[in-house]
């Protein structure tokens, strides 16, 4: 969920210059027209990593805009007043009016993400908590507020780097509290928490933005620009019959930088080291199917990725030291009769393996997000509720001991031009390419970006994307392997 | 929640015989249609309580459709091959295609009911639960099925005579199952978590209908009605630009018996007996809020009613034996520009009292579902979504050890007309009667459906609606305050 805000997005000095002053002046100008509209109040909760630079971000805001019209609220201690009362009124006493805006530090979510992390409440209770602030923002949404929710992220690399630089810095040093270095530890506990709870609450009337924060022009910038564009969506709906503030949410992405084009695809490998490494991976496949451990799992690997980056080789390697019968391959094309008139995860919920099976999809569900979208077969609204739908069923298979392992083989453009033309040179490899292809291949950016949407809303703690570096198809082919055997011994171990 | 479905509606013979040849017509017809248009399938989910004639409700509609359209299938103890997958799996491959119609017995609503009855979930995993199926339900519906919930529904007095006449009958009492005697054991908590489960779990897409089913009569023709009715919407519907399956849930009321009118009003209470009683409510009520316990607490008592029902006399005989330091009395009209500007519940929740204090509101928050709905000061879509804003707003009250109670001051039409005559006649009554009171008294049966609506939606055990038969003032005094007193005696036992 959090790929591609672990990049490296930046932003220069002299970029970020050029741009602020209009970006600042049309903040303005959306903020008066606010006021003087005053149709619905616009609410903003702040989240994320400690000393991901959530208040220096909120300070140039309030500095941008007009601070009279913008009140800035934290709920760490419940004073006496509200601990006397039920637990939300105090974030109704701090709701801004119709025409202001209302920033929201240590929120609900945060107050619900502390007590999971320190263990306070169970994740049933976290469950809880996620829905009943969902039934808040439902009934905040539906009374015509506009709400934004920031995650501001920070990898453990950057989190521990931004730690010590502060520490280093004795004129800085004092922004740190102890609460920041308890942080360090349990890192990755509320990475896990978070993106639970980002998953669950991400929904067309109040989206979750996630914003790589170690880069402080791009981190406020991208927070400027989506709160203009969500504003000026929200003023123009306003003007309609009906208030429909939010647009469906899409990753927010500045463009400086793609999470595919991050891969270092480069890396190959040699010959020898090849045939000794798939060797032993296959070997290792085959004693892990055969544990007895196994008897409590299933596995399913997902093989998705650009035309020609060899997903059918990669399946053929996998397989190459398995008995037929210890595994099924289920290729998808389109849907047949019976699979149409049924919903759409249907004719993938049926070739589920039952416990102590092996299934390859060679394509899969993901169609939905990838060709589905870009080709127009389904509605927007289709596959922006797909990324919801698949992380509920993927939920749901992993929960029930499926070790589940999902595969986007990656090759750059010059690549497949390559590979296309081998193909179209090879008598028998002249089937595996037709005109489709081609067209395909023009659609190379809108893949990318359906691709990056697809990681960040899709990859997960229960059923993480293994981005496959693909130019090499020894070095993709062993990859491959080892991440379904890496899986399925993680698998076993946690069962102990 | 069930409230209008313990009152004992009943059709007879006659009606019946002479209302299905016309309904099992529309069904085949409808049915035919569905079958022909093929763009959605229809799941219908059948709980309740055992014993409600779930089954043989089934069986009717199976007799009076085309059975070969309709698939009935039942959820009991999963098979090996069920169990080796994950546990949605099985509903999956039951799913009806499109055209045609499943019938869910012993679906995801009894599991969740059954495994918390038994205490093997607690109240977080229930929720999660409930969610989780309306994650699936959600998906159901966008990807076009038609989905009713029915709950079949039997005051404890009924299944008990139920149970009774089928033990009774040597023809008959094979069909009980042990399950059935431990139910009349465990019906107190069936009938609180199933609230719990329909008020969670009832959506506009996918909406809950509870049906009295003591009567057999009334039980199949409205289950036969609802289908009806809720068919040809979605038909109609799916004929346009967008599939619309479900209208907005309302409640469903034959119109054989209405909730109101099953009151007794005739009780009343004679003089002497009247002050005794009013006297020793009122001590013991001055008693209980200087109870220490009552630090815990707070009181929150909300009056609704007719008009002229004697709302500001019950007021004054709760707050006369306190001292005006003890008690706000808050008057709810129209709202100010501060409260308008905020959403609807924010100027309710301002008035909070903290722990200790005791708040009357003098007409509340249930104006949203009265007066605006009947005078269409907000939209339908507004007053329907307040039911649920409602309930979650009293259950964070209640949570947080509010005692809240909730009184709906009931008079007939005759007694209204000699209140508002007599105001009209005594100076000092003149100024509590207007033309808006003779105008409100036209539109007494939208009231009547308004409050209905509203008592089944949210009389919820955390927080009952008392119905104060109010034609004798004494009588609906002392009934007031023992309501009170009674609520906060049953708080202060639970705190031990």
């Amino acid at each position: 969920m959090f790929e591609s805000a672990e990049i490296g997005h930046a932003i220069d000095k002299k970029t970020y210059e050029a741009e602020l002053p209009a970006l600042r002046q049309a903040l303005l100008e959306v903020q008066y027209q606010l006021r003087e509209q005053a149709n619905f109040p616009v609410i903003i909760l702040i989240n994320g990593i400690e000393g991901a630079g959530k208040g220096d971000t909120v300070k140039r805001l309030t500095e941008w805009m007009d601070p009279r019209l913008i009140q800035v609220s934290t709920f760490d201690l419940q004073t006496d007043e509200e601990l006397a009362r039920p637990p939300a009124w105090r974030y109704w006493r701090q709701l801004p009016a119709k025409g202001r805006t209302g920033i929201f530090f240590g929120n609900w979510y945060s107050q619900m993400l502390q007590a999971r992390v320190k263990d306070k409440i169970d994740d049933a209770q976290l469950d809880q908590a996620i829905e009943s602030s969902q039934r808040l923002e439902r009934m905040l949404c539906d009374e015509g507020a506009l709400i934004f929710k920031f995650w501001f992220h920070l990898s453990r690399e950057q989190m521990e780097a931004r730690l010590k630089s502060l520490a280093d810095d004795p004129l800085h040093s004092w922004k740190l509290s102890p609460l920041d270095w308890q942080q360090s530890k349990t890192y990755d506990q509320v990475v896990q928490h978070a993106e639970h709870i980002i998953r669950r609450s991400s929904r067309d009337y109040a989206p979750w933005y996630v914003v790589e924060s170690s880069d402080r022009n791009y981190r406020n910038l991208t927070v400027g620009k989506i709160l203009l564009q969500g504003l000026r969506a929200a003023l123009e709906g306003a003007r309609g019959p009906q208030p429909a503030p939010h647009a469906a949410p899409v990753a927010v992405n500045l463009g400086t930088r793609r999470l595919l084009e991050s891969l270092d695809l480069g890396q190959a490998l040699e010959k020898a080291d090849y045939k000794a490494q798939l060797a032993r991976e296959q070997a290792r496949l085959s004693a892990l199917l055969h544990d007895k451990r196994m008897r409590r799992h299933a596995l399913v690997a997902v093989f998705e990725g650009n035309d020609a980056a060899g997903k059918g080789g990669a399946i053929r390697r996998v397989t190459e030291a398995l008995d037929p019968r210890e595994y099924r391959i289920i290729p998808i094309a389109a849907p047949s009769d019976e699979e149409r008139a049924q919903p759409y995860l249907w004719r993938f919920w049926r070739h589920i393996p039952p416990r102590g099976q092996f299934t390859i999809f060679d394509r899969s569900w993901y169609g939905r997000v990838l060709v589905e979208r870009i080709e127009g077969f389904c509605s927007q609204a289709d596959w922006l509720r797909a990324y919801g739908e698949i992380n509920d069923f993927e939920e749901s298979l992993v929960e029930h001991g499926v070790v589940l392992v999902k595969f986007w083989l990656a090759i750059d453009k010059d690549t497949q031009y390559a590979r296309f033309k081998e193909r179209e040179a090879t008598p028998f490899k002249r089937f595996k390419i037709t005109e489709e292809d081609w067209r395909n291949r023009e659609k190379w950016d809108q893949y990318l970006d359906a691709v990056e949407d697809m990681v960040d809303r899709t990859s997960t703690g229960l059923a993480p994307w293994t981005l496959v570096e693909a130019n090499d198809k020894r070095f993709a082919r062993v990859k491959v392997l080892r991440t379904i055997n890496d899986a399925l011994e993680r698998a076993f171990a946690r069962d102990r």
